[in-house]
């Protein structure tokens, strides 16, 4: 049996092409479309969201290619699908124009954190993959940033590869994870495409495959491995695992190969309990340089329970729940139609619903951050029109986008364009930078936002506030169609 | 930028590796592991779980490699991997035997749903894998199981991709989606990789991209597709959208170009007011073979509540709930070590825990399931010894295995085994096997178990019990380990 084989240009909705080979039929193949893709609100109830997955989505981009193989598939199991589409389809690569955030970047529900300019059929084909990698990763991203805020500055590890939603999810999720804030991870695939060195030391399977807990210890650190982090809940923890360990290291220190890294894993039990009679086991065998590993449903809020319960943990290895995105597993992005542009004219699109959270922001637009002069946290964010410009000499009154009557005057700020060109008549202007920046950008940008934005539980809202431009646009729209939200009475 | 290149056979945790080095060195390496792959409870607090995963885990065994460019990555981050360790993994392809559970399985916790006997250093580097592929496609086919029922019959159609994580969890959820009943999916790359037609009709893009919503439907409908199913709630459901199907429906019919398969699809607002709403419009217009299709965060429990509801709703497109396995987003599913094969002794290896579930079974087993003979229906499933017979015409006392007061005497029954013949001596000896055939056993093998306990909520537990034998090795171990359960007091 062969390995599955990916196409990953397949990877699409079929009524992206049922819908493409009806523009191409109706003499839209030309008419050029601008897509957002955005958030509607941010995951596990949080303040903010960490912006991930545009090195996946731009290495989709520039392999997207369907081959004369998938044509006859498509030929034969759709017989709506025309020739003059299918041809199209053949010789199509992606020819457009996209600006997106950076990947670390701190962001906000309802605005784009994707912009996409493209023909039509191309703009709606690749609308499938690029929410699905970029819902992923961001999700993931997202819940690593936040564990890593509840450890406070202690380092966590992505041990979550095996309840990923397949390998591949693993993978990815593991580079999310480190953009997180994770300090390594134990999936050595992460090693051969990302270049972080993938880190663990010993399993329960470990321990049992020996006689006794103490041999099986032995046997491993008698290899001299750089980490010495033994596991000491197989049996039991207290009266076993750690006196084992502690005899263990006792032995090697005197003759003098006790490795720098060493220590104990507790992986089950009551952790904050477990955490500091062993602190004090260690500390008494004059152990003190031991660290603490712990790992077992970790996520965010048990972790911060822990800090609460003063347990004695140095670092974090965190699994299903990072993994997994425990709490919300699916982000949410969406990607909507914003301006058609057909036969030289462009026309703003919105999409209306009975849900005022469901409605969409229709036109061209670019995502300004303001920051105080003074703290130089970030502020609000606005959303305009890219034709717009921002006097930020002039105080700027700022509207909640959903209760209009919530409104505030910023004023003495400085602004930075949010979103970057990373494709420009479909040639990638955007450079690979390495995960190591990437996750330091990320740590940079939390930093330029109050703690309150950030917070764990309950957080302040971040303000995303419309130009009054645009915001005159959507008016103009729903008043055109009679728009009155009561279509269900 | 070149696609990422994957290399599943690198996709495992570091410390598989770590110890694996350590086995070797112990001079190990011919050690015969049995290794038990089990999940400890039925996600979605379920009363089942439906087994899948096994060919790609089959297609990832087969193509278990370390290339010599792997080995050097290796050689250079881990400098503690000994020389003679690496080259027994150049060299290592998976020779041992693996049996397993057939996809489509109705299957519970504590029970060996995969069973790997090999040399222990393959056996601990395939665990990571091997997790991640059980536990996501079993973790989805379960929710696909669940939501199909709750349908009772209604066609069910997988359109999550946008919101799975990432397009390889998308394709593979896919087609667990459909092993768990779904008569389809959204997902074109599916098609290629599995033969299954992709399904789905137009978007709110397309809708958006006209002038007005007639000239969209009018538009889509003029190419005479297969399947006529307009989105009608791009601005307003009951006063735009189903008006205008139904005007463009009129003029098919009228014109003899109506497709058999047609209808609308509600993707928002209350489903069940508008679904009844909208049933009486078509009615009224004379369209009462128009379908109606629903989707917008649909899953077992909204479904069940829609049926309830009485909502006029023909067939359901599920997303976001279904791909990301709300509710209970991994499996958790585990491996453990059963039995270790040392220069011609056999050691049963069992984890203590001061957490009763979180003990394993030791030894080489299998599983038998019961069969009343009247009923048919399958009464209980015993985990014993490989080498147990069972004498099915004595009755047969079954225990609960945690509350092991809890009994209950079977009789007149017949029994199946579930553990099948995957690879032997690593030579593959099972046929790949169509999925339509796997989606009809999965649906047969429903039907072979009591309602009771595939109910939505609070489904009786079915029992899963140990033979004597194996219940007496338990009991032994524990002890010969002074057990008592109370390492933490």
């Amino acid at each position: 049996m062969q390995p599955l084989q990916r196409k990953q240009s397949l990877s699409t909705d079929f009524y992206q092409l049922s819908v493409s080979n009806a523009y191409y039929e109706q003499g839209m193949a030309d008419d050029i479309a601008v897509f957002d893709l955005f958030i509607r609100r941010n995951p596990f109830e949080g303040g903010y969201t960490a912006f991930a997955g545009l090195e996946n989505a731009i290495s989709y981009l520039q392999n997207l290619n369907f081959d004369s193989d998938d044509i006859s598939m498509l030929k034969s199991n759709h017989p709506e699908l025309s020739d003059g589409f299918l041809k199209y389809l053949l010789n199509m690569r992606f020819t457009g124009e996209l600006y997106s955030m950076r990947e670390g970047d701190v962001v906000f529900p309802y605005e784009p954190l994707v912009r996409v300019k493209a023909p039509i059929i191309q703009a709606q084909i690749i609308e499938t993959a690029l929410l699905a990698i970029v819902n992923h990763e961001t999700l993931i991203a997202t819940k690593a940033s936040r564990i890593c805020a509840s450890a406070q500055g202690d380092p966590v590890i992505d041990f979550g590869l095996r309840r990923a939603h397949g390998t591949e999810a693993g993978l990815n999720g593991s580079r999310a994870a480190i953009i997180g804030g994770c300090v390594g991870t134990s999936d050595v695939e992460a090693e051969h495409a990302f270049g972080v060195v993938s880190k663990g030391t010993i399993s329960h399977a470990f321990v049992m495959s020996f006689q006794d807990e103490y041999t099986a210890f032995k046997a491993y650190c008698d290899l001299n491995p750089p980490n010495m982090t033994l596991l000491v809940d197989t049996y039991d923890t207290l009266r076993s695992g750690v006196p084992n360990a502690i005899k263990v290291f006792l032995e090697l220190k005197e003759e003098g190969r006790l490795a720098e890294s060493y220590g104990i894993r507790l992986d089950s039990g009551d952790l904050s309990y477990l955490s500091k009679k062993a602190r004090v086991m260690l500390d008494e065998a004059g152990l003190s340089t031991a660290a603490i590993v712990a790992s077992n449903d970790l996520d965010e809020q048990a972790i911060a329970q822990l800090k609460y319960d003063g347990a004695r943990i140095d670092s974090w290895g965190v699994g299903t729940r990072m993994i997994t995105a425990w709490g919300s597993p699916a982000l949410g992005g969406v990607y909507k139609l914003a301006r058609l542009d057909q036969g030289g004219v462009s026309y703003d699109k919105m999409k209306l619903s009975d849900d005022p959270y469901k409605m969409t922001n229709p036109g061209y637009k670019k995502v300004l951050r303001l920051f105080n002069k003074n703290s130089g946290k970030a502020t609000a964010d606005l959303v305009m029109l890219d034709h717009e410009t921002l006097d930020t000499q002039k105080p700027l009154r700022i509207y909640h986008p959903f209760f209009t009557y919530k409104t505030r005057v910023v004023e003495g700020f400085y602004t930075e364009e949010m979103l970057q060109p990373v494709f420009i008549d479909g040639e990638l202007v955007y450079g690979h930078i390495p995960l190591h920046e990437i996750q330091a950008y990320h740590k940079k940008q939390q930093g330029r936002f109050w703690e309150e934005v950030l917070r764990l539980n309950n957080p302040d809202e971040y303000h995303v506030d419309l130009s009054d431009a645009l915001y005159d646009i959507k008016k103009e729209f729903l008043h055109n169609h009679n728009y009155t939200g009561a279509s269900e009475g």
